[in-house]
């Protein structure tokens, strides 16, 4: 038997580090928002890419972006008749300007002006592009309006405008989606929510919040803070995203492990459908058995069903006790026990269970500035941040403790130190900063096949590319990097579709917390049946019968049947203006009905 | 500056209760299981009802239950053209037989025969008693014919065939319900799925279960306490209910302050629809963004939309401490601040806080054997039930400790016991079976609007019925009751549409945990806009195109439109075989569609 005294000299102070008996004392605050404030966000320090809140006082004067657009394969400034390809394999995704849709008139800008004023009618080319342009500057639209509405009521009048002269329409909250879902294709009107940021109520007693869809996460995560209270995610972009974009998106982040998904935290939501419709689902009840919950299926939709304009959430207490272990494991297996392991000793404290693999950890140190190694003399093939989050200092650090114990007795773990300032732990997630051309996949994996998939590849594109994984393995939630020196069709080859076949052999999800976005609509076949699709494409008909919201985007173009059951490969691609896309896409699933 | 010792004397042993300071040792199970295993249970001890475990074993033989149907207003024996009465408040909610549904044949039972075999088909008229009567023995259908499947193969093949000939169904679970949910109102199709109970999966690293629709909720607790986890919810009806009537009626219970609702414990669904298609929903990820999440809408929609074979379901570890203590407060504004403080010192190990008032004690006291009061010296107005449930004994005593020294301290409680076994903290919940003439309503409301109803409704009615508040205060969910010595239709017509419209005033929630069912659906425009009705129907009207399922309840007579946002004054009721409901239904909000 190993005894602890025997394995202290594993717990070092490295800079950040402290030994273990070491007491953690007024933690700042828990690992995502300690990213955001460490300026880890991929904006920052980079001078391309303006804040949200800069944006929002400068009501989008002219964009510092210079961005860069890969996969476009025809574009001429000109926003009819288009033709883009966004697929990552070579010839796949092309995709058609849609001509139901009108293209803008000056009538249509004078009547917008007339509902918004002169200040939230945006024309500018300059002050365009950074709406123009995602997050990662992958995707670029061409839109030529961008609308800042301050009210609901505005919303529905611009949506019952569009909704009656058929102009496509791209919701945009703070633009940090990584999968092109918040930037038009073409010229879709945009529809930005960014000045609709006010909170409008919170409850102490129950920790109900109620604020519109413009507030930016990390601006009600400090209200509440000093309220007692927290929100119920946490992401690495919360400095920017906003609210309306987390429920739309269905963001995950780091605390989902404790506090669950936005399908159990949001309360309540005001929506305005296509038609200008206003839903007022906006309840402040933990119970509420009247009827279908139709809100639920705004969460996730990507702004395909309709405009979320207000929130109501659920936050929980801010518990003062934060404590972070790094810890190193031989092998995947060892990564799993240590995991039961925490689950077990540190119980209802447990607030997140990270993983990276050693070939994250060395890019990480080669590459990024400031990052440097916690345990230098571990070589280990795994590396867990662990994070506790509790009421109670003295308990928490107990159960910290006796979960290391138990973990080094029973050799789970090699070797490992424990944070004293919580932010300096973040250095670990520039992982995801690593420069270069990068192939990122985000995917949802049973426990025990998380990590086969990345050797898998690694032993399938042997010296070709670099390949890592790193994660929310709490969640099961793997991101898969594959970094090559340029960008390069045949590696994409060897890439997918293997990477979502493999995903879809173990009943995995292609996309586990980014959604599918313009990146990778089609590929929801691999972790939805056909039935289910049809059932999509038939909420979306109801609910946006003239498609205007968020076209091109997932379940855009397939047909709706209301014959679930039926065999669906006869269902008709019917948005394309010229060559049916069934023709010109690469299609792994040929006998089901295709997506844009 | 009150101090814990000179407070202690308010801590004593009173047969179940220990003093502060002692320690509570192997609490064996929650509040709920232990109302389950103390024999709390509506149904036991009464004679009246066999469990579903029995019915199980004794394939529907000959019922015991000597139903007492009331508001029944013409019952001919027959089934069609019938009308039945079934609102609260005379005249209130008169329904007709549809006669677009098909009357049952011979041939259709040969055909069910052929599909599930002698045994899987119950046409014995006594056989079917049971399966007629609700719980409550309140309502009672007539239908000729009950199926019980073992496959979801077999399920699609019923609903298939129901589909094309137009018949009736009711997905029928543990028939624990509380308003006729899960009963025919005439001669419908019970579809029964208490043979599809077998657990297919349990996967102890990530805690996620996986099971058929017919699995009784005890029974799966029971399964996971041996490995090290529990199920997240907990019901009174534990011991008949099953999880896929629990899921499709959303059902919450005690354990949703600490796990949150089924919308995010709910990993997965395997959903058959009206026309037979088998939606393969069920995975088993905790983060999959891949579409719209289609799972959700079934969850709570009371077995309209679908019929739930399978279910997977996040399970949290099972931890070693549970606590309960007992407090006497002297009004509500204390019970209020004591919740505050309740989360604020035992944070993370709070797991229940619900709240009795005298009245409700005192008519336990008075009507129920076994009943004792755990306060005897204290006459206060408001009784707390606080559990707790953590992984470490000595560190949530401690915090109970402090919680409770706290609340002493600021004189938020008057009085308290700790309990020494828990399953004795049960005797409270026999609130819930207090005799007599007993109007139920199941209401969610803003915590600080909570109380003012139960005392508004005691001065509105004075003298003529008792009047009792208690419930799930963490989750501001009040049962209100009110007790009377026999049913009344002039005491219904003072409780009702008070109640609901007092409910509306606050944006409460007129069914929180219990469902509308057959008692309220057109009750569900004092909690849910016209619109989001029309969106509902629009929901049913695509996924059950015939209204085979569960007729006569919740959306089953809103015609779909698609234009949310015209007024739906016009909206005609489009199912009843005589004169339209509109004449006959005493309709709180006439402009509003309405259902039967």
């Amino acid at each position: 038997m190993k005894s602890l005294s025997r394995n202290s000299h594993n717990w070092r102070r490295l800079g950040w580090a402290v030994k273990r008996g070491e007491t953690i004392e007024q933690a700042p605050a828990s690992l995502g928002s300690a990213r955001g404030s460490s300026g880890l966000l991929r904006d920052e320090g980079k001078g391309v890419r303006k804040s949200q809140s800069r944006i929002v006082s400068r009501a989008l004067s002219v964009s510092d972006a210079k961005p860069v657009v890969r996969q476009i394969d025809s574009w001429c400034g000109c926003c009819s008749s288009h033709q883009r390809g966004y697929g990552s394999a070579p010839g796949d995704g092309q995709v058609y300007r849609d001509k139901r849709y009108a293209e803008l008139k000056d009538a249509d800008i004078v009547h917008f002006r007339q509902i918004l004023g002169e200040k939230g009618v945006v024309v500018d080319r300059d002050d365009l592009d950074w709406a123009n342009t995602d997050w990662m500057h992958k995707y670029r639209g061409n839109s030529q309006l961008l609308l800042r509405p301050q009210t609901t009521q505005q919303v529905s009048e611009i949506l019952q405008y569009c909704h009656a002269g058929r102009l496509a329409v791209v919701p945009q909250g703070g633009n940090t989606g990584l999968v092109g879902g918040s930037v038009p294709v073409f010229d879709e009107v945009i529809l930005n929510l960014g000045a609709m940021n006010k909170i409008l109520s919170f409850d102490e007693a129950s920790g109900i919040l109620v604020c519109e869809a413009g507030c930016i996460l990390e601006t009600l995560d400090n209200y509440l803070k000093s309220r007692g209270h927290t929100m119920p995610l946490d992401l690495g972009a919360k400095g920017s995203c906003q609210i309306g974009g987390n429920v739309s998106t269905n963001a995950g982040g780091l605390r989902l492990l404790r506090y669950g998904s936005l399908h159990g935290n949001v309360l309540g939501l005001e929506v305005v459908l296509a038609d200008g419709t206003v839903l007022d689902l906006l309840g402040t009840l933990r119970k509420d058995n009247t009827g279908y919950d139709v809100k639920q299926i705004f969460i996730g939709a990507e702004g395909t069903l309709g405009v979320v304009t207000k929130v109501s959430v659920l936050t929980p207490p801010k518990l003062a006790s934060v404590n972070v272990a790094f810890l190193a494991c031989e092998d995947y297996a060892s990564c799993q026990k240590t995991f039961a392991e925490a689950k077990q000793q540190l119980g209802e404290i447990l607030s997140a269970f990270e993983f990276l693999d050693r070939h994250s950890l060395e890019l990480v140190l080669k590459h990024l500035d400031g990052a440097r190694d916690p345990l230098p003399d571990s070589k280990e093939s795994f590396y867990l941040v662990v994070e506790t989050t509790g009421s109670n200092q003295t308990h928490d650090k107990e159960k910290l403790d006796a979960f290391l114990e138990s973990a080094l007795e029973k050799e789970l773990i090699k070797d490992g130190a424990v944070a004293q300032d919580i932010s300096q732990a973040a250095s670990f997630w520039k992982v995801r900063e690593v420069p270069g051309a990068v192939y990122k996949y985000d995917l949802s994996l049973p426990l025990k096949d998380l990590y086969s998939l990345v050797e898998d590849m690694r032993e399938r594109l042997r010296d070709s590319a670099t390949v890592i994984g790193y994660g929310h393995m709490g969640d099961g939630n793997l991101h898969l990097n594959v970094v090559a020196p340029s960008y390069d069709d045949k590696l994409v080859s060897q890439i997918e579709p293997y990477v979502y076949e493999r995903t879809a052999a173990v009943k995995g999800s292609v996309s586990a917390e980014h959604g599918l976005g313009l990146m990778k609509p089609k590929a929801i076949y691999y972790s939805k049946p056909p039935a289910a699709v049809q059932v999509m494409a038939g909420f979306k008909d109801l609910l946006d019968r003239h498609g205007i919201l968020n076209p091109y985007k997932p379940t855009a173009s397939v047909k709706s049947t209301k014959t679930f059951g039926t065999p669906t490969f006869d269902v008709t691609i019917c948005r394309s203006d010229e060559t049916p896309l069934q023709t010109k896409l690469k299609v792994k699933f040929e006998q089901m009905p295709l997506l844009v």
